[in-house]
Parts: structure tokens; sequence; C-alpha cells
């Protein structure tokens, strides 16, 4: 606490002063352009991975960046989710997934967490759609390998479920709803962006498009506190994926097994 | 969403590698000391305003950063708080509310929610203690005054939710659990801290005791990657609080109603 | 029944006629200053323990004086609660657990009665706290000392779970709400009262203060029809606990790691 | 309070020592022969209306003496009906209404509930079936009467939801189980019975036919403390309803229409 309430104070005296007429700004009101839901992970964190600034992500963090399906619950996900897309106006989702994770873990040994965690089990059966795909899949499937199959299928699952929200629902009518399914590897600090046509996970498009062009170092976000800005002074190093490659964090007959194994 | 993508971009070009290690590391397992509950609103980014590496926070984020009472909610915000407490065994626990909160606006005129947005107008019945408190002792209290009065108010009635969950219970009879309520100003970037003593809400006493010996910017997170290591380079800036004073977003009368009023 | 219609007559033929007065006000309304919340255990009689007349008490009784938490339960505890403090303007609420409390015995063995008394499983959730607070925390305790622990712990469970109620939050925060934790020895017939400061059950303050000077007898309810005053007629004798003693069903070393032990 | 602890002390010091031995076989088990539903009205007390001792009654309470339907809450109602029937072996039930019933008089104007006390307006959907009865048979009734037809005819509502459960259902089939409808009269301390074959209120036959023997005064509970013994020495009087009689409380005309009125 010592530690935060240190951060607290060099928040205040540094980053604030220099921010401040954005913050003023903000102060009246936000505009959101994103609605970011991962997990409550600590390793994850939204703002540092996209370099966003403040009061561009709304965002969602439960354990296993689950959406249960519209009514199926009556937590906090599914008021978030109506004010983001309704009063806000938000009209592109990310659902963010990552590697190694508890949640995952936790759904790939459900029944002992019956007395131990019951409210996990409790809310791991909103994955239950992933479990049960995982279970009748990829019973040859273990270890490491099966962990990071069931969470990108997980992601693809509560895609499905973010489906079911009157609010999303509506908006995708008009074409006016963007959903993305997310896989981050904390190891690699790589993004794989789900593909419904392929029903792959693959590297994002305008990133290949854009890898080349971006390590100027000028990029600037213009209407929002450049949190990130400082990150330049580390100096640009060749990107770590080569575009079109697979991502480092598995072999490539997993990747086959994992992205096209669930095509539909 | 291409903004994001070219953040992601710059994040993995430049950020990552400078700090791969510390990401390797953390991809075995993650270790966090705080579970930290706050508001999707895109204007509040915990790690900034705790200047906190990865690693460090457990976050938990939903509209008005409500903790339904055990049992009261079958949504994410129980199965994150178990896992926290008893898989992580995370041992404080921070609730943040924040000015102008959009969740906090609507259980101000709750009626009118019930059918534009009713997940939300559901969502808030777990904030129905803070709305009781307020129609029946803020009666004559308006705007932006009564908004603030009830976001401090709810942070309270979030900590008493939190006390029913069967993992905090123990811990707190262990003397081995922190629970605190902070209410964070988007406009000032202050941060005042609930002082169950007094029932008032403070300048967090640490902050005061270390403003003085902190501006030297030398201040380095030694467990975590340094996200904010960067801030530094913003000439360090006389502290906007003076220790003692009371936040600048609110006049003392206000103040006093506030966080005097609320004694018990 | 034979017995009950037989008692039921009495009732009318004696007691009534002699106390006709007293009924006749009550017709026209209750002013009742306590909500007594107990155990439905046939050994307990509210009225008896604390020599109240007809028209003091607004009782609620269900199996192991559970509240459970806001929102947790669509039962009758919500709705007697806040009937009693919003419509009666009752300021007072006592839970009273009691020792060898069947409800208690059954979360102690919790999974063994799931398939045979579901309603009861189901109901005991409302107590999950105490539960894993008594499986965290006491693991070599046993028997009657364990048992008398759980009923303890779970009294303080419960002042917990009703301080998210939104009729009692708002009062509370007017300084116009006393929340009493008692447990009652059916064996001794001692009560002890929860002292949050100490963390501890202690011998009431009062009735230490008045044990002296209460034996004569003459002590007489003045506004509430005197259903116990018919007992003075025992001859008074020295009061079982003696001032600042420990109660008689429990050895030191037990009390102290009850009383003692649950210290924050 | 002060009274309580007063009442405590005095219940400690006399009423204890002169029925020790009593108390001490009770602290072994209970074995109640009925359980009792009630209101949680201050001005009900079950045992002495019944004049019953200490371990006689397993009694709920709860706002309106309601017994929501099988699976219709997860109160505290259900639990405590099986651990009665199923654990206990408790074979008979009593239902107990009474005049002058705030609950019941919500019921009669229950939209005024919803947003002032929202539990009770909640709870009393429990009563539904009695609201819609009155609504569609007595239009033409109002007030006093109003309320008592209502308050008898919840109580038949009542039993028949008890039948929903279970651990009744079972006992019934095995002519194991006998439920009764008890009306009570605050204000002239008569109480009813239902009677299913006629679908009236009766004066209860068993009280008829002991009505002139009963008056010595000699009646002893054997089996159970004898908390009521006491009031032997008001003198016997006259029994207020003479056999046969019609409650005091309402006239012929209208006592016709409330037990007559809702045949079936």
């Amino acid at each position: 606490m010592r530690k935060l309430l240190k951060g607290l104070h060099k928040f205040q005296s540094s980053y604030f002063p220099a921010n401040q007429e954005i913050f003023e700004q903000l102060a009246e009101g936000q505009k959101p352009r994103v609605l970011f839901i991962t997990c409550s992970d600590s390793r994850i964190v939204p703002h540092l991975i996209t370099q966003s600034g403040v009061g561009e992500l709304f965002v969602i963090r439960n354990a296993g960046n689950l959406v249960p399906p519209f009514g199926a619950a009556n937590g906090g996900e599914g008021a978030a989710i109506e004010y983001a897309i309704h009063a806000l106006g938000i009209e592109q989702v990310i659902i963010c997934g990552h590697s190694n994770c508890g949640a995952m873990k936790g759904l790939l040994k459900l029944e002992k967490l019956r007395t131990e965690m019951p409210l996990v089990y409790e809310w791991l059966q909103h994955a239950e759609s992933t479990r049960r795909l995982i279970q009748e899949n990829y019973a040859d499937t273990k270890g490491e390998e099966l962990l990071a199959i069931t969470m990108a299928e997980n992601v693809v699952t509560q895609i499905e479920n973010l489906k079911t929200y009157p609010v999303i629902r509506s908006k995708l009518h008009q074409n006016k709803m963007a959903i993305y399914g997310w896989i981050y590897d904390i190891e690699t600090g790589e993004v794989l962006a789900y593909n419904p046509e392929t029903d792959d996970f693959e590297v994002p498009q305008t990133l290949l498009a854009n890898s080349s062009s971006d390590n100027n170092g000028h990029f600037v976000h213009t209407d929002a506190p450049p949190i990130p800005s400082a990150y330049q002074k580390t100096a640009p190093q060749t990107p770590t994926n080569n575009p079109g490659d697979l991502p480092s964090w598995m072999p490539r007959e997993q990747a086959d097994r994992i992205y096209r194994g669930s095509a539909r």
C-alpha cells in the first residue's frame, strides 16, 4: 500500500500537472471509442499493451474475461456492456484473453473448484461452452498446449455470448458494431486477433500493414494524454514477430490444431 | 481500432523488448499484492494513478465499482474476489470510486433507467443502500455536490458489501486483510482515502508523510516493470495538494457535509 | 394440539381478562422498540429470556438466525427487516444465536445435507462466511467446542450481513441504529453480547452494573403487559453468573480461543 | 436495551434457577411437537397465547406469516419447514394470522409499497393469491372488515402453499401431518381455527369440549418448563367466549361473509 501511495504522489506531482488540461477536459465527460473486456490478471495492462491514453478505453475486467449470455447472470458485465453501447455509443468491443490464464486452468479441472472456490466454480459455468468443446474435441491434447487452446476457444465463446445482448444485437443489425477477439501472450507480448472468416487467430492485418512505417517513433496520440509517449526513449527494435509468422509461443503444429481445429 | 493496433505495435517494438526479462518471469505466474476494484470509466487508469507496474494490480472493473453482497449476484465480481484472496493470497483491497461517475448519476435518477437501460437498472440495485441513504439524508443537496456525496457514500457501501464474502471474512478474522476505500477526482488527480475511525475521507496519511521526500524523482519500482518510469522526464513539480489541504474539487463547506456528515 | 388448545383456553380465561386494557390498547397498533432475530429452535423463548411483554419485540425466527446479505435471498427476512426499521422505526436489533444449534451442526457437515435436506443446504449458504472462517481457522478444534465457536462466529457473520440492508445503512449513517449480537446458552441460561471493539463476546456491561441492585424482585415493566411479573413468586436467587465470570458452559481455555481468537 | 438486559438478569436469577433441571435436559436436544408459523408482529407471543413451555414450539416468524410456495423463494422459510418436518419429525403445523396485521394492510395497497418498501413489496408477492381473491370477490367490502377477511383468507392461502413442500406432501400422504390455520384477535384474545370441511373459521372444537373443565387452574405442563404456571395467580374468570359464540370481533353478518364467502 505504501508503494501505491508513493506512486499516487508521484502521479499527482509529475504526470498530472504536465497533462492538466487534458484531465480538466475529461472531467466533463468521457468519450471512449472502445469497450475493452479482459481478465483481472495482474499481468494484463490494457493501456500498456495498446499504448492507449486516459479516456480511450472503457474497461470490464473479471476472472477469465467472461461475458455471461444475456439473462444468465446479474453481475456487472451486462450493465457495463449496456452502458458502454447505449449510453456512450461505443461501437467497437475487444475481448482479450491471455496465456497462462488462471481461470482457464480452473476450467480444465473444474470439479476441484467446487468446494474450494465455489464462486469461481459457479462463474466458470459461463465458459461451459468452452469446456465442453475442449472436452469433446481435444481429448488427446494436454498441458500447456491444451491451456492455450482453451484460452483461445474461450475468447470465441465469449464473442458468441456477447452477441446475445440486446444492445449489441441491435447495433450489429445496423452494421454499427465490431467485435474483436484477441489473445495476448504474456511471455512474448504478441497479440493475435480472431478472424471469423477463417476461424483463425491471426496477426492483426492492420498491424502487418503498418509494421514498417511505425518504427519512426513519430506516432502521437492527439486526443488523449500521451501515457505511452515516453516509451520512445527505448530504442526502437526489430519487431519480434515477422509479419505473417506464427506467434512464437506455439509451434506450428500446435497452432494448426488451435486455429484450424475449431473451424465450423 | 487502427490506433490501438498502432499502439500495440509500438508496445511490441519498444516497451516489450526493453522489459523482456520481466515479462518472461511473469509468464510463469502472477503475484499481485493488491486487488483494485474500480469503475469501467475510461478516465480511470489504475496503473497510471498508482504508477504501478505490470503484475502488481489484480483488477476488477465494472460500472460504478460495485461489489454485490455475497450471494446477491452471480456475475464475475464474487469469483474474481474469491480467486484474488484465496488463490493468489492477496491481502489488500482497494475500492476506488471517482468524480463524475455515470453509474452514480444513474443511481440518482434510477426510475428513468428502468426501461431504457434495464441491465444498468438491475445492476444498480446493488447500490440501493447508497441510494436510500442519500434519499433519506441529503434531501436538500443537489447537483455536483449531491453526486460527489453519492459517489463517496457508495464506496463505503461497497466496503460493507465486501465484508460479507467468505474469503474476506476469514482473512479479516486472521488480521490478514485490509480494505481501503478511495475516491479519485478526475479533474484534480487527487485521491482521498476512507478512514473508518472518523468515517471521513482524508488525504492518505502515508502520502502526507512522504510528500516532501518523494519529489526527487528517484523512486524506483523494484519488483515490477517500470511502466511509469518514463514519467520522470516530466520535471518534478510542486504537489497540487498541500498536505492536509482539502481536495481542490470541493469547497470546505461541501467537504464538511460529505466527510463529517456521515460520522457514526 | 390438545395441549395447545388447553393452553389457549387458559390464556383466554385468566391472563387475557387480567390484562385486557393493554390488549385493547395494542389492538390499535404496535410500537416495539427492538427487532429480535433468533433461531426457530423450540428451546429459545425470546420473551422469557428477556422477560419482555406483549408488544415489545418484533421477532424474526428462522433456522440458524441467519440474515442473508441484501439481495441474496427473497425470503421473509429482508421484508421483515425493512418493515421493522422503516415502517415501525425500530432502532435496535438483536441477533441471538444459541448453544446446541441444529443449523450450526448442519453447517459443519454441509455436504451431507445436500440431498437429504436440500432447502436447509441452500439456506446455509448464507452462513458460508461462517463455515469458511471455521474451516480455515479452527482445523484442530472439534466437537462441542467447535460447535460453540461456530455459533458465536456466525452471529458476527450475520451482523455483517445485516449492515448491507439499505434501511440499516441509512440509519447507521444517522447514528440511529444499534446492532447487538447475543449468544444464549440453553443449559445455563447465560447470555453473552458481542463487543465489536474487542471482537469478544462478553457479559453485557449493563447486566454487570445492575446485577446487585436487581435482585429485589421489584423490577416492573411499565410500558407493556407484565408477562413475566408472575416470575417474581420464584424466590430471588443468587445469580448464576458472578459478574465478570466466564460462562459456565465453556472452560476458560475454550473461551479464550473463541472470544479472543477472532480479534481483528 | 437496558430494559431487556434487566429482564435478562431477572430471568437468570429467578426463572432459570427454579427450572434448572428442565433446561439442562433440553440442552441435549429439542423435541418440539408443533411447528408454529406466525407474524413478526410484536403483539403476537405464541408461548403466551398457547401457554406453551420452553421446548414445545418450533417457531417461524416473518412479516405476514407467509409460506412461499416450494421453489418460489430462497429465504429461511423452506429450510425451517424442512428441518422441522424431516429432522425433528414434527407432525403438526399451525399457521397463525392475526388482526390488524401490517403486512395484510400493505397487501391491500400494494403499489404504494413498491418504492418505499421494495423488499416488503417483493415479499408480498407470495400472498398474491390472497390479494387477487380479495380483489375479485370482495369489491364492495372496505376498512376493518376487508382487512379481517384478507387476513383470514391469507391463512388459507398459506396452508395451500405449505402443501407444496416435498416434506409436507410426503407426510400428508402417510397421514402423518396435520396443518392448522388459526386467526388470532389481538383485541379480544380469541382464536378461531380453520375448518377445511366447512371452509370456515370456527372456535376450536377441543376448546369447546374442554372449556368447562379447565377453569380449575390445575392444568400442569408435564414435559416442559411451566412458563405459564404463574398466571394461575390471576383469578380464573369466565371465558370471554361462550362456547359456540361468534368471535366478538366481528358481527354475525361480517363473519358470515368471511367464513362462508370463500367456500369452494
